[in-house]
This record gives structure tokens, C-alpha cells and sequence, in this order.
């Protein structure tokens, strides 16, 4: 094929009326021509936050040409991420006098994404949306899936909707300004992609995450455009999450007790998710269904790429409390995504209680 | 056929997945049998407020059997349908560590069923919810439509998300211990559903509105039974509210700014919407669209129930200010429903302003 390599990569989100594309590539936020192509709303929110607004905010509002805009600048963090939040970008809405043919462009990373998301959600009972990830997690991993949501003192995305957007603009040129801490924490999530489905695209990462984590272009749009068509296909198959679409957890119930016990944003989601990742392997070796060396390859990869493979010693009890809370418990018993091999996830609430104690043991135990 | 009086109506809402029925009849929210029949979830939060649960909380809480229930008792009035009041909600399901497969039972009028059910909606992404409507206007307005909300200082409904009860329960008994100023505001309702879409439903009310309002079981049965299936038509040629189910709205628009400027609670929804329905028709007639003869059997219906067919002297500018803030905004000019002759609604954005305006100084010109 004799692609120009300028040209961005268009994925097609196939959902029926809520279908949208996936437009992945470098500069695309100053592309006025690509914008006016996708985002269809004359009247726009920009909601973004104190980080991102001084770097992109400017360019952005450049090349949207013809458009009514307002602006929302948030405070940076997880923290941004709640209900007297969401009240602020509902009475911005609001304030805007944006009524239901309006749109909300989410301009950052996660936070951003599933506030503006759910935001555009319940006002006026769902306007459109469109989202402008600037981080490497929010390319691969908010893009797909229609999920938005706030957090809870009881829990991490408790309250929230699945919301699809009308569109999603990955520009990879933004990551380079990300801290390197955000960007390995985010490759967390292109290698969790590689383990739970596709163990050639595992294979792929170990020799190229070097690429990918020194902001190589070719290497970020192949990375960020083979995670999105995983997570399509799964959501795809599943979109409400009944049943295969548990995979994506895949880390995340151990990786939510970590980040609800230090506090949101103590240690980032995919730091978390990394660590979350070895205790999820570490449980499907003890039951069988892992080879050794295909945890240790788990282990190497997460290494190489500057990720903790160690949970901090919350305590095996808090832990259970934690992940009690769960939004994947069902009648009682925590359904668990473990690995049966490299690239094969498994979704399951059969398994020993005392496997998932000695797991969560090995894991969590207080220090001595 | 031969049915024995006794036995409850029930209307099916077919929306493929998210199918549910209507049950209609006299003390159904103690039989045991039933409840059991259509209330899947075994733990459940009744949401109820302080006027409702002293009549109703414990002999429902008696009828479902083998369940573990928890419940929330609100304060009474529009004042609750509030994102403070989510908050608590929302709050009191986390507290009660509520998981996905958990349900929400909503007891009371449509303060608490489109509260509890826009918590429904965005708790956990999604729980199920059983609607128990306890006034005529809920039993009528509520039941089909999937729309839930709570409004904001902004505007009425401003906030909310469509999400389909698992099943509707329309006890015509407990219609006895309503007030009847709020059973004469629902008929303003049951009113409506003849005027935009059935006149010989509107012909039988004119007939019935005496038994109606005296609550003879029968007659309640057939018009909430008759509105029910007039919403459910109009709902199933259009969910999302994108064409003829605008009609839902007519008297609305106008009787938002009722509600609205005179605070929300001062009047009943359903008086202000009578109000409305009176502008509506009269600029019907303004425009040649309904005969004289015709608005008077409106006006001549909707007086002998008691309801007001003046609105009050709020002023044509606020009136207008409000009006433009309402969710039929589509590019800056203001859709409203109006009467083709009685039982044929219009949706048009097509009206001389003028004639507009001339409806708004009959109808809301400040007191001389």
C-alpha cells in the first residue's frame, strides 16, 4: 500500500446511528480543515484544564473556524473528577445557554474526558460530544467504548453513563509535552491490550517499547491504532458490558483498590493497572493457567518500561473491603480477569477462595 | 371477553431489550404475588418522600417478600428534584453498598420517579428501577417515556438521561388519599392526551371527568390505561424525542414559564400545563388551525375539572426569556406545538412571530 506516511489513520467505531470515527495522527488540532470535517456542532463547550489549556487551548480554538466558543478550564487531577465538578460544567452549560444541538469538546486526558463525557450526557439528556485526548491513556484507552463517569468517596466511576462520541481526534504530537511519568503509566494500558488479546502485538511492544515511549511518531500511531481496534472489537461484541467487555478490567480490580486506598491520584491509573496487571497474572500462575515464563515475559515488559510491579502493602483486609465495592461483583462473588496464556484473557468468579486470599496476601500484606 | 373486574390491566412497552408492562389496577402495591412477578432485583432501595411513605412505605415494604430493602425518605415538593437531592440518593446507594445487579423502586409522584430514576441511570452506569407512580399525573405522564431528570436553577429537566423502567405499577387506589388539586393538575395531563391525539378519548372525558375526578376505580383505569397507550404510540415511533414526540409537550412550553417564573411548586406542573395548553390553542386559532367551537370545548373541559385557563401576569419578556432557554430551541427559533383541529397536535417552527408575540401579550402581559 502506498500510504503517504502524513496521512492520519481513520478507525470506524461501527455502532449503528452512534457510530464515529477514530482519527489518529500528528499536528491534527491545528488541522482546521480535519475539524470542520468532524465536529459538526456550531455552538461548543471546550472543556479542558490548567495543564493542557496554556499548551493547546490557543491552537485549538484557532482552528475551529465558524464556530460559537466558550471555555471551561478545570483544576488538574483525579480529584477534578467528581460531582460538585460535574455540577460546575453543567451550570457552565447552562450559564452558555447551550441548548440540545450544542456540542462539548473535551480537550485532556481521562479526567477530562469522562467529566466532559458524562457532562454531555445528562445535559439536556445528552448532547453531542467529541474528544481531543492529549494523553497517551486517553488515546488508547478512553477513546473506545462510550464510558463516562465521575468518582465517589465510595468508589472510583461510580456515578456515570455510556455516552459514545460523535468523534475522537488522537493527535500524537501533543504527547511530547506529556510528563514521561503520564506517558509510561499510559503504556501501561497499550500493554495490557497486548496480554489480554493479542500476543502478537505483545510481542511487537517488547521489541518496540522503546519507540513508543520516546514519542516516535509511526510507532505511537501504530501502538495507539491497534489498541483502539482491540478494544473496538471487544466493545463491539459486547457493548454494556454483560460479558466479554469485562476483559478491559483486565488489572483494574486490583488496580482500583490501590488507587481508592492511597487516595485518588497518589499513584497514577496505569501505574496502578501495571501492578494490578502482576497480581491478576501472579493468580492465574497459582491456578494453572499462566506459564512462568509467560509472567516472567509480563514482568520484563512492564520493567522495561519503567512501570511498578509491586503493589504498595495496603493490607490484605482493606484490599477485600475495596474491591468488595466493585461494580464486577455479581450475586456476592468478585468475577476476576485472569490470563490463560500470553494474548488470552479469561473472565471468571470460579475459583478457589483461598487462591484469592494467597494472592492477595503475597500482594497486599501490611510491611512487617 | 369475559375478565373479572378485578384483574389489573396491563400494557406492554415494547422496546426490544428494554421492554417492560404497565400494571394497572386497584391494591397492587400489596399484592405480594405480583410485585414478586415483576421485581427481579433481590436487593432494592425504596426512594420515597415524607407525605408518601406514611401512607404506602410499610404495607409495600410487607408485600415484597425475600428481599433485603433499604429506603430513603425525601422531603415533599419540586424543591427535592434537585442535584443536591441526587447527591443524597446517590450517596445513600453507595452506603448501602448497592452493586449493578441491585434495583431502585421509586414510590411517589414524578418528583421522586424522575429522581430516582435519573440515580437509577447513572448509578453504577446503570441499575434497573421499578416505578410505583402515586399520583394521576405520574400514573399518566411517568409510566412511558424513559425520561428522567432533575431540573436546575437554570431550567425544568435540565439534567437528566432516558433510562426505561423494568416494569410500571399503577395502583389506582392510592389515588384516593391524593389531594385533589393534584389529581385535578394530572387530569390536565389525561386532558392533554386527547387534545393532541384521540378525540374521542377527549369526547369520553368530556363525559367522565366527574367519575374520573371522584376516583371511581373504573374510569380511572380506562384513561390512565387509554394515556398510557397514547404516549406509548408516540414514544415508539420516537424514543429519543427527534420528531412527533414533541407533541408530548403541548401546553409545556408555555407552562414551563409558568412554573418557571413563578418558582417551581407555586403552581402545579399540570395547572400551569393547563394554562399552556390554553395559549397553545389560542394561537392555534390565531393561526386558523382550530375552530372557535373547538378551542371553547377546551376551555369548557378543562374549566369544569377545576383547572385554571388564565395564566398569570408574568410579563411578556420573561416569558419570552424563558421560553427561549426551553430544550425545543433548534437553531435559535422556538418549535411549539399547536392544534390542527382537536386530537391532531402540530409541531412547527414555521409561525409569523407576530402572532406569537400576540399570544404572549393575551396571555402573560403584566397587570395594568
Amino acid at each position: 500500500m502506498n500510504r503517504v506516511k502524513q496521512e492520519p489513520e481513520t478507525l470506524s467505531i461501527n455502532l449503528g446511528e452512534r457510530s464515529y470515527p477514530i482519527v489518529i495522527g500528528a499536528g491534527l488540532i491545528t488541522d482546521a480543515a480535519l475539524l470542520d470535517r468532524h465536529i459538526k456542532a456550531r455552538n461548543l463547550m471546550i472543556v479542558t484544564n490548567e495543564v493542557v489549556a496554556p499548551l493547546y487551548l490557543e491552537q485549538l480554538k484557532g482552528a475551529l473556524q465558524g464556530k460559537q466558543l466558550h471555555e471551561l478550564i478545570l483544576p488538574d487531577g483525579e480529584h477534578t473528577k467528581s460531582m460538585s465538578t460535574l455540577n460546575q460544567v453543567l451550570d457552565a452549560l447552562v450559564a452558555a445557554r447551550l441548548n440540545r444541538d450544542a456540542g462539548i469538546i473535551a480537550l485532556g486526558g481521562g479526567v477530562i474526558g469522562d467529566m466532559a463525557g458524562f457532562a454531555a450526557a445528562c445535559y439536556q439528556r445528552g448532547v453531542d460530544y467529541y474528544q481531543i485526548p492529549t494523553t497517551l491513556l486517553s488515546q488508547v484507552d478512553s477513546s473506545v467504548g462510550g464510558k463516562t463517569a465521575v468518582n465517589h468517596p465510595g468508589g472510583k466511576n461510580l456515578i456515570g453513563a455510556f455516552h459514545q462520541p460523535r468523534c475522537v481526534i488522537a493527535d500524537t504530537q501533543v504527547l511530547s509535552t506529556l510528563p514521561e511519568r503520564e506517558l509510561r503509566a499510559g503504556f501501561a494500558e497499550v500493554i495490557k491490550y497486548g496480554l489480554i488479546r493479542d500476543p502478537a502485538f505483545f510481542a511487537w511492544l517488547e521489541k518496540n517499547a522503546q519507540r513508543v515511549l520516546s514519542c516516535n511518531p509511526e510507532a505511537l500511531t501504530v501502538a495507539i491504532k491497534r489498541c483502539c481496534e482491540l478494544k473496538a472489537e471487544v466493545v463491539g461484541i459486547d457493548e454494556r458490558e454483560n460479558g466479554l467487555r469485562a476483559i478491559l478490567n483486565f488489572g483494574h480490580t486490583f488496580g482500583h483498590a490501590i488507587e481508592n486506598a492511597l487516595g485518588y491520584g497518589e499513584w497514577l491509573h496505569g501505574e496502578a493497572v501495571a501492578a494490578g496487571m502482576v497480581l491478576a497474572a501472579e493468580m492465574s500462575v497459582r491456578l494453572g493457567y499462566l506459564s512462568a515464563v509467560d509472567y516472567q515475559r509480563t514482568l520484563d515488559l512492564l520493567q522495561i518500561s519503567g512501570l511498578p510491579i509491586k503493589a504498595p502493602p495496603i493490607g490484605v483486609n482493606k484490599a477485600r473491603e475495596l474491591m468488595s465495592m466493585d461494580k464486577k461483583v455479581h450475586a456476592g462473588q468478585l468475577r476476576l480477569v485472569l490470563l490463560q496464556g500470553l494474548g488470552n484473557a479469561l473472565v471468571t468468579d470460579k475459583y478457589p477462595a483461598e487462591v484469592f486470599t494467597a494472592t492477595l496476601q503475597h500482594g497486599f500484606a501490611d510491611q512487617p
